[in-house]
């Protein structure tokens, strides 16, 4: 079995052609496909309308190649596009593979591993709190089974896509006589995306236990995973996961590392994520090393105590640039500055995901040895 | 005969306490304070009106210390602010001054030079033309004997303000029979920051002799200064330039050093110029070493070809943030990351300024030996 | 032969549910559909990508109905979306839709007509030329003619898309030895909205002969056509057309009136188009007539003298805003007030489209009589 | 007494010239006034910096002229400023002046009559909170005993600038043992806001007694004043009033009058308003009436359903552009309109300030007999 990332640019969102092609010249056998992860050039914002017309389109050729309607696709490949190229950053999308057989013993090496699992749609009245953290945990559970990961360690990065309460969902639950935890949506986002954090860190054994729980959601940030990604949105009614780990049942030429890392600034943990791989960039990665990296991923935020290292910054308080946007801007630069290459994958709203005001960075690679 | 530079933090565009506490201490004479740099927390476009703001509460803040009309003092100091502080950038200036006497005798080891120098009026018509070019590299010259510095490899960093075509200055032309070279505001700018670095460019000695003048600006982009920093604008009527560089008839215990950047990606250039004053930064630079830092002064911009290493930026098109904005979230990102400390000065709009698509950076720090 | 509009709503630039609820339950045959014109919820800008969002799922939605593959929609239907619903502007679209034989003899009644042309492509080097304002006449004249219209003031109404030059387009102009206008393609897309609206005027007679062409362009802003509307963009390569007149050959419930709007104050121009129909709105038509209401289409600028009526306003000179947002959501405020409706299709870049600084409002709606 | 207005432009926000300009010449005298309401080209956000650079910028000219220091006038003066002038707005000012001696008995007439209060400091604990709405309502009443006013009914406009809670106010509330009411200070401004239009409308009889105080917050919509206009902002301590009525103990020109706005499309409103002063508006104000008009006031804010009159709107998702700014641009630009002039005061956030949705306006015109 052998996972692979094709990491490959989009001239707008809508742009395909570069995946269609390596369809249509056999390179990638379109039923080999089990996830994407792409950065679109929208706002990043609830009005970023890029996500889906990527989406949309994507589907649509894949249901074209695929002889499936590309309803039945979207419930079965996760999509998890984060908008937003601010600053250097290059809009792309690195589609995973899967091909061949499991091994039957594990081997010496350990390749990329690729899992995925849909938990059940999640009730309006559970996002939020305990159920919706235990419901990712066990959802991340069986996406490490389907990755053949057994241990916890060897997960690097979990991307989740979690439902939020709407307006319609909150009627929906007070028909039924539940309550939600609130009725303010973008708040349900960002109290869902801490469920989803917290339920990665509890899946991988990050907390202690017992742990509070649903008080502890946007509450306590001492709290949090160093391998969870999670966004929210309106456009799902489950918990979607992608789990990327590296196993010795796995037989490919790609391995994953990851890094927390503590704030904006924190280029050491840049550094470090690549030197995990072999990778050495002091202060750049060269021409060759680069030529190994399939996919950089990145999870940061604006410190919410408004200042870094003792500076102000001015993020929060801007009515003009949204924060999020601002420091997927100054990170990205930071990151694609070490690697040289401004294709990284970077997204905000980083709550109980890394330290609190840093984030995390994974990075997978090819095998300096098979290289 | 010595310069310092102080570098203080801003709660707001008019707060300039931290050096009124300096005067009333008396660690800084305001009568020595010979020129200010200095990044607010504007948008950095034309309707940015931070950096009106705190100059006019500096200048009041000054006039009352040193009993002279702030009037005056606008036409004395030279105060270039940079609007923007996108992504971890933080609100801040830096205070350079002058005290004691010029040594007759150049010493052993060189240190840190300020000059100042304000040319004459520029006629509308001779903005953005052959004419503008020579004037400004006649007051670059003066600013460097008035900052005893002999040969242009001695000099860093110079920073040029110098006056746009408004609409009013063009109907003057006009009125006198003669014509100016764009009436369009914005492109005028862009001219007049071309014509100036290009001048600071033939007083360094970086341009072959004869070049071809005005037909270069904004067309021939591979003639450049890697040690100008210009900016345009409709407040003032005459070039107003700072040349920063070392010298040995000065006694401090700063220096500055600088490299051009190739391009928004070019961390070496960064990690160079630290190097340079005897700073590590493999990954990021100590505790130790960053307090010997009191300015990091960059210029960069998006590059016009649309694309950064072969990879596509979506900077140009955005309608919603400005690209300048974008650029400098980006590469003040990559620079405070580096550094580990978000007081970076950086300023788009770098034509001519630096290789085309990237700009330059200076550092001003405490020689190793004294610190 | 009968025209008929459809007003609807869309939750987000992808929901095409009111149109295709009216399709399936019958009130609207799908082949029936001639033209839409709409209004989506992005930037208005480059980055705008809810126009081409929207266009794939109307003509996927279309392509299902219809059984022809969508690309031919693409080529037969003129669908011109303007971005932008600033303010309180709602998102929506007007479905155009043509039934029945025209009359063998004009009735007594003139009733709303639509016409719909495609030029042949039009080489880049001739994209904001002489060429160009004449290939637009001559394919109004085609629409003028597939409307059964005789007469120029028949027309009220004449929306054009039209190619603007990118980079490619110049290349390959350049490769055969011609020269493109500019080869700045925000530039561009002013020239041929220029180009644009003079071939409107041309064919409609709406300038005196023999007028200078192309040096008019941009240039000479008193030439103008008060029914002109038109869009530029990179996915087109040829002229499309839409003519909405009367016509007393087609026998339908609605009619079509215009006024040229002086200014962004001009609300009396607003209260004579809806007079023109029969409506009252003094201050603000009342429900009955509202329900007659089926399309309100303006176009409008922001003043590029900077001033209205003597008092400066600030939309030039905004880098947070674009000022075709800010003018779009003000008219569009006036607009809205005076119909009682936020449902008002209005659209930025008027060069030549009604007075300098103005703009143009036409209104469809049901003849009273009928009603 | 006669209170006079004088509306006048500003070129940037620290041009005070045209103010500077009266007084000189000895129309107005500089003692006179005792209140300024302005708007501001800044975006009216958090981080608009506009209307602090006006203020200082004014108080310092008044303070040269009068001899007393600006940091005193800043107490007796109350200077309300709205940044954003959102599309067709033009920046401009309303000098409020008061000379004379009051009447002794009320005359037949009534005339503008002006009143102003400044609070007690109000403390953090307090904001927000049933003491604050009382000590609004407080303070009103002596700014309508200030102006001569008995009786509610004539007051048609009253300005609050009230403070919030800020992270400092907010240690200092928790140091004495008290807790504040929120420490998210941007939710204080709004409950800040709620409060002082409930303390207004309290103080003119508005409320239903007893009514619930404090809970009816931001959640008791269907409670509000039709008079209110409240901003809030860390730069004040205590509660500003300014009180604009009618009294027949005041001899001057003008009169004011005020009408509540049931939504952004409410042009009826605008038109009543106007006529209550006798002037017309079908649809435009004329020239001469417009000449009379010396200030107008509105405040209004974007539906919190996301529905105008049915419609959907996209003001509250949008991440690129703050909801107070696009209604301020449609709302500016239709009362522009029917006014015919571009010099409206508009400000957002209108809390319990009229109709929910919607808001108010009032204008103050010279009195026809008089004109």
């Amino acid at each position: 079995m052998r996972a692979d990332a094709f990491r490959l640019p989009m001239a707008h969102p809508s742009d395909v052609s570069a995946l269609e092609a390596l369809v249509v010249q056999g390179s990638v056998a379109a039923d080999s496909i089990v996830a994407i992860i792409g950065k679109t050039e929208g706002n990043g914002g609830v009005n970023d309308f890029t996500r889906g017309y990527f989406t949309q389109t994507l589907m649509g050729m894949l249901a074209r190649h695929l002889g499936e309607p590309a309803r039945l696709l979207l419930e079965r490949i996760p999509c998890v596009l984060s908008g937003g190229t601010e600053g250097v950053l290059s809009p792309h999308y690195v589609v995973l593979t899967r091909t061949g057989e499991s091994k039957r013993e594990p081997g010496k090496t350990a390749s990329l591993a690729v899992g995925t699992a849909m938990s059940h749609p999640v009730s309006p009245e559970d996002i939020g709190r305990s159920a919706h953290i235990h419901g990712v945990a066990t959802a991340v559970r069986a996406a490490m089974h389907d990755a053949r990961i057994d241990a916890a360690r060897d997960v690097h990065f979990v991307q989740i896509k979690c439902p939020c309460i709407t307006a319609a969902r909150a009627e929906a639950a007070k028909a039924r006589g539940k309550t939600v935890i609130t009725s303010d949506s973008n708040r349900s986002m960002a109290i869902a995306r801490a469920a989803g954090a917290l339920g990665v860190a509890l899946a991988l054994g990050e907390l202690e236990q017992p742990f509070d729980g649903e008080p502890a959601l946007l509450q306590n940030f001492s709290l949090y995973s160093t391998r969870a990604s999670v966004s929210s949105g309106i456009e799902v009614d489950r918990n979607e996961v992608i789990v990327l780990g590296n196993s010795r049942y796995w037989s490919g030429p790609l391995q994953i590392a990851h890094r927390p890392m503590r704030d904006a600034l924190d280029i050491g943990a840049i550094v470090d994520v690549l030197h995990d791989l072999g990778i050495g960039a002091l202060p750049q990665v060269g021409a060759e090393d680069r030529s190994r990296l399939r996919a950089v991923l990145v999870k940061c935020e604006p410190d919410r105590r408004g200042h870094i290292r003792g500076h102000r910054h001015t993020m929060l308080d801007d009515t003009d640039i949204n924060a999020q946007r601002h420091v997927r801007g100054a990170v990205g630069g930071l990151v694609a500055g070490v690697v040289g290459d401004t294709r990284i994958f970077i997204s905000g709203g980083a709550e109980h995901q890394g330290p609190d005001g840093g984030g995390l960075i994974a990075v997978i690679a090819q095998i300096a040895s098979v290289g």
